[in-house]
């Protein structure tokens, strides 16, 4: 028989508190040691699913508080996807460039697909350095460092040059290990299960 | 010197229109698999950031795809956060139930959090089991189960019963196994970096 069940509910409920009450204490103390404010840059990395959405959930919580935000898709076009329809209701507030050719496996092109990287740096890069923008997402900006389609230094001399408040997002595959360490915070999303190996197509709400 | 360093500029585009090409193949081949569409059971686990996050970036795209979606917060309640604020514009089109108490190691009173846990469930299985709603995030559940606030069988039951097309998505550290094998689509946050750890604190548009 476990310890547990001799226990009575009241029993139960003050050792509850008891650990509660502990742990708030000690919630608190980390708290109190929490005092500075700086823009992040943030990078989600992995081969599981939600770095992208993760980040698109960053812009959103952002937008609610009323801070500008700007999205550059280096890699797969927003087109008709749920976000691009979610970000039209916060009008001027949210800049959104996407690369126009989705895929980089559909064009086969690699000088093309470095002048579009080039061309969506471009615009972010001014996002990143401007005074206007309080958060910039490069989605799949990852991809594109890992195939050298861009100097990785120009990027990080870029990021280490922004304004002090300013939030960056980093999202894709392989993250670069030089990024990760400029990084203030790095999440790494792990696939345990994932449904297109029973056969499941991407759905709408889901994938796009 | 790298084998690479003695391509051309022409031999490398060449190489690379070719592993692009046989790379489109493959996922042709794959996407020609996945042909089957249903309510997915999602679960976003682990230590690490991003899963409420990515829950609510699913939700707003959800919303973008003019679907209906219902959100239960099991232990933080939505308060002013910018989610909040960024749900409202989308009006009848999603429901929101917030714990009104925030987190369970404020309230010290375990009577207290089993009741709420119970409150906040009753509503949840309604929104699961309803022909009006598309998606349900039930955020931090896992932690209410991992407490056995809630039957685990009871939610699994409900979970199974739920209409075909139902997308469910729940999240919280400790994942219950059994929940995660009932899951299609499972990822674990791990943590990398995590700004806290040097003092940083929580801000705006970042953690609320």
């Amino acid at each position: 028989m476990d310890a547990k069940e001799k226990l009575t509910e009241a029993e139960l409920n003050a050792r509850h508190a008891e650990k509660m009450k502990k742990k708030e204490a000690a919630r608190k103390k980390i708290e109190a040691g929490k005092t500075k404010e700086k823009g992040l840059l943030i990078v989600h990395t992995g081969k599981g699913k939600g770095k992208t959405t993760a980040a698109f959930g960053m812009v959103f919580r952002a937008l609610g508080q009323n801070m500008r935000v700007g999205v550059v898709q280096f890699v797969k076009g927003l087109r008709q996807t749920g976000e691009r329809t979610a970000l039209e209701k916060f009008g001027d507030q949210v800049r959104v460039y996407a690369h126009g050719e989705g895929f980089t496996w559909e064009t086969q092109d690699r000088e093309k697909d470095i002048a579009e990287a080039r061309k969506a740096w471009n615009i972010a890069k001014d996002m990143i350095l401007d005074d206007t923008t309080d958060m910039v997402l490069c989605d799949e900006l990852n991809i594109v460092l890992r195939y050298d389609y861009l100097p990785l230094e120009e990027v990080l001399d870029v990021l280490s040059k922004r304004p002090f408040m300013k939030h960056v997002i980093i999202t894709g595959r392989n993250a670069r290990n030089e990024l990760i360490e400029a990084a203030d915070l790095v999440t790494e999303m792990e696939l345990v299960k994932h449904p297109f190996r029973s056969g499941i197509k991407g759905q709408k709400g889901i994938e796009f």
